[in-house]
C-alpha cells in the first residue's frame, strides 16, 4: 500500500427534504451573499430553486443567481460567474445541478479570488485561495459533490482539462434522492456508467495488497450494478435511487482510490469524444472502457479475472484466467447495452476518420498517460480503434 | 434508506514515517502548545515519543505531556489532563496509542474549555465547545482515531459510558502501519475483533434497502478477516497491517454505518464485562457476539443468511435459510478461536454468578437496549447465559 492523504471534510445533508437546510448549511460554513449556480430551467420547472431561494432568504442570506451551465461546461460562463462575484462581493458559490452546475461552481470559486486567469488552474497551477462552495445535487452522476476536482471546456479550442486542490471540496453537499427521480432514463444510465468509471480508474492498479480499498471498489460497483435496472424500471424507486446517489458520492471521494496508483487514461480519451461531439460524458465512458479493458487486460489478468469474479458473478476459469477475466469485460458490455448505453463510436455519432484529430487534441506527442499500462499515442489510437 | 448527515473532516496522513509530520499538523490544525496525552512506556521505548517531540519543536510547538492511559481509560487521569490544560493554556490535544488514549484525549478535550464535570457529557449533555484533537495511533482497533467518540470509566462505580459530538473527531489522524507491527498477537486480534464489531453494530439493522452500505461493511469485514491470519502469522507483514489498519478506521467513521439504525446493545453488555473484570474490549466482544446473533437471529434469519454468504462464502441453502444463518455465527465462533479469541465467559474469567451484577450496572430497568431487537432485561440475562 503506498502513502496517502485523505482528507474529504465535506457535510453531507442525504435524504429527503434536505434542500430545505440550504440557507443554514450556508450560514453555519460562513456564506452571507451567495451566488447560486445552475444550468437550464428544469430546476425552475421544479420549484427547486425556489425552495432554495426561500431557504436562504430565510436565514438572511443575500444572493444573486447565475443559470446557464451546459453539459461538458464551458470556460465563457466561469468568466462571466468570476466577474459577477467580484462585483458583487459574492462570499460564497452555491451550486444546484449535477456535475457540470458543481465543476463550474468550483472554477469560479478559485477563480473568483485569483488575480490571474482561472485557467492557469488547469494548466497545473496550484489553488491556494478559493471561496467556499456548497452544493445541492440534482443528478447522480460525476461525484464532485464529494469531490476536489473539476473539469471544464476551455471554448478557446475546446480543450477540456481538469484540475484538483483540495479548496475545491464542497464544504457542505445536499443529496436528495427525491431530486433525481424525474431524470430521463438516458441520463441516469450516464450517471451509473460515470460513476463506475471512476471506479474502473482507481481499481486497475498496479498495486498490489491494497484488499481493502479493492473491496471498497467493489462494494461500490456491485451496489450500481444492481441498483440502476431499479431505478430504470421504476424511476421513483426511491431506495434505488438513495442507493445510487450515495454510491456516486463514495466513487470519486477518493476513499476507492487512496493507497494505490490510479489509471485515468480513459477519462483523457472520453474527454477528447465529449470535447469533439458534446456527446455525454457517461455515454462516451461506455464507449471507452470496455476498449481499455481489452487492450491492456494482459498486463494484469488476474486483476481482471478478480474484477470478473468478485464484481460479476463469474466462475473462476483456473485453467485459462484470460477466459474469466474477458468474461467481465464482455458482462460489463452486456450491462451498458441493458440500461442504454452505447458501447460503439458509431451509436455515439463518432467516426472513425477522426481518430488523429483526437489524438492531436490529447497532445500525447513522445509522451505517453495513464498508469496501468502507459499509453503512447500509438495505443491511444489502437483503443481509439477497438472502439470503432 | 434513513435521512443521514455524514461528516467526517479528518485529515488521515497514512504511511511509513508519517509521525514525523505530527508538528506540521498541529500547526496546520492551529495548535501552538499541545498536550501529549500516550498510555505507558511503550512508546517511550521504541523512541516514537522523541520523534514526536522532535517533530514538535522543528514547528516551534511547545509541549507538555501526561501518560498513564489504561485500557479501558479512567475518569482520574482525564480529571488530571482536564486540571494540567487548563493550568499551562493548552491549545491542542495530541493522543499518542491506541483508542484507550485517544478516547481520553477526547474527554479532555471537551472537558477543558467546559465550566462543569465533564462527566456531564458522559451523561447525556451536549458537547458546544472542545479543544482541536490530533492522534498518532499505534494500535489499529478502536476507530477512535476517526469518530466521533469516546468511551471513558469512572472510577466512581466502575462506570463505563459513551459519549458522541463532532467536536470529538480528530482534527487529523496519523496512521502508520509500522508502528503497529510490534504488537502482540493477542492485541492485534482483540483489535481485529473490535473493528469486527464496530461493522456488526451497523449492519444488523431492521432498515431495509441500504445495499450499498451494507456492501461497504462486508468489504470490511472481508479485509480484516483476510488480513488478520496474515498479520499474526508474519507480524512484519507491512502490508496486512496497512490493510488492518485503514479497515480500523472505515469501520468506525460511519461510512459503514449512515442510512440506517445501528443497534449498539452488544457494546453495552461488553462494557460491563470489561468495566467488572478488567478483560480486553475485543475480547469480550468476541464472547458477547455470537451469543447475541443466536439470540436474535430470527429477527431477520435472511440478513443473517446474507451475512453467512456474502461474508462467510457459505453457500445458501434455500430450504433452510435459519442452517446457513446458524453457520455464518459458527463460522465467526470458529474465526475468533482460530485468532486466539475466547468465546465463553470462562475463557474470559468471567462468571455466570455475576450475571445479575452486569444486568444491574446496565440499568435496565423496565426499559430496553439496542434497537435491531430491543432487549429487555430478561433478554439481556438470556444472552449472557448463552455465552457462559
Amino acid at each position: 500500500m503506498n502513502n496517502f492523504n485523505f482528507y474529504s471534510p465535506t457535510y453531507f445533508a442525504f435524504g429527503k427534504g434536505r434542500e430545505n437546510e440550504a440557507g443554514k448549511l450556508v450560514k453555519r460554513f460562513g456564506g452571507s451573499k451567495v451566488l447560486i449556480h445552475y444550468g437550464g430551467g428544469s430546476i425552475i420547472k421544479s420549484g427547486l430553486l425556489d425552495r432554495v431561494k426561500v431557504s436562504l432568504h430565510n436565514e438572511g442570506v443575500a444572493y444573486i443567481e447565475l443559470g446557464g451551465v451546459v453539459p461538458n461546461p464551458r470556460s465563457g460562463l466561469v468568466y462571466e460567474g468570476i466577474e459577477l462575484c467580484r462585483k458583487e462581493q459574492v462570499d460564497f458559490v452555491l451550486a444546484v445541478g449535477g456535475g457540470s452546475a458543481i465543476d463550474s461552481a468550483k472554477a469560479i470559486a478559485i477563480g473568483a479570488p485569483y488575480e490571474g486567469d482561472f485557467w492557469d488552474f488547469f494548466k497545473g497551477k496550484r489553488v491556494d485561495k478559493a471561496l467556499p462552495v456548497g452544493t445541492i445535487l440534482t443528478l447522480s452522476a460525476a461525484g464532485s459533490e464529494g469531490s476536489a476536482n473539476s473539469v471544464i471546456t476551455h471554448e478557446d479550442g475546446m480543450l477540456k482539462r481538469g484540475s484538483g486542490s483540495e479548496l475545491m471540496r464542497p464544504v457542505f453537499s445536499i443529496l436528495n434522492p427525491e431530486l433525481t427521480c424525474s431524470l430521463p432514463a438516458f441520463q441516469t444510465a450516464c450517471g451509473a456508467t460515470d460513476m463506475m468509471a471512476h471506479v474502473f480508474e482507481r481499481y486497475f492498479t498496479n498495486t498490489k495488497n491494497v484488499e481493502i480499498t479493492d473491496r471498497l471498489c467493489e462494494a461500490v460497483l456491485k451496489t450500481v450494478i444492481a441498483e440502476t435496472p431499479k431505478a430504470l424500471a421504476n424511476p421513483n424507486d426511491y431506495e434505488a435511487r438513495a442507493n445510487i446517489m450515495w454510491a456516486g458520492m463514495v466513487a470519486h471521494n477518493d476513499i476507492c482510490g487512496v493507497g494505490r496508483e490510479q489509471d485515468w487514461s480513459t477519462h483523457q480519451m472520453e474527454h477528447e469524444l465529449s470535447a469533439l461531439y458534446d456527446v455525454a460524458h457517461g455515454a462516451g465512458l461506455a464507449v471507452m472502457f470496455p476498449a481499455w479493458m481489452k487492450y491492456v487486460m494482459r498486463q494484469d489478468v488476474l486483476r481482471f479475472a478478480q474484477f470478473a469474479v468478485r464484481v460479476w458473478g463469474c466462475e473462476m476459469d483456473f485453467h485459462h484466467p484470460e477466459k474469466t477475466a474477458l468474461e467481465g469485460i464482455h458482462r460489463l458490455e452486456h450491462f451498458y447495452t441493458s440500461i442504454g448505453m452505447p458501447i460503439r463510436f458509431s451509436q455515439l455519432g463518432a467516426k472513425a476518420e477522426d481518430i488523429p484529430t483526437l489524438i492531436n487534441t490529447l497532445r500525447i506527442g513522445t509522451g505517453t498517460i495513464g498508469f496501468f499500462v502507459k499509453l503512447t499515442a500509438d495505443d491511444v489510437k489502437n483503443i481509439y480503434e477497438l472502439a470503432v
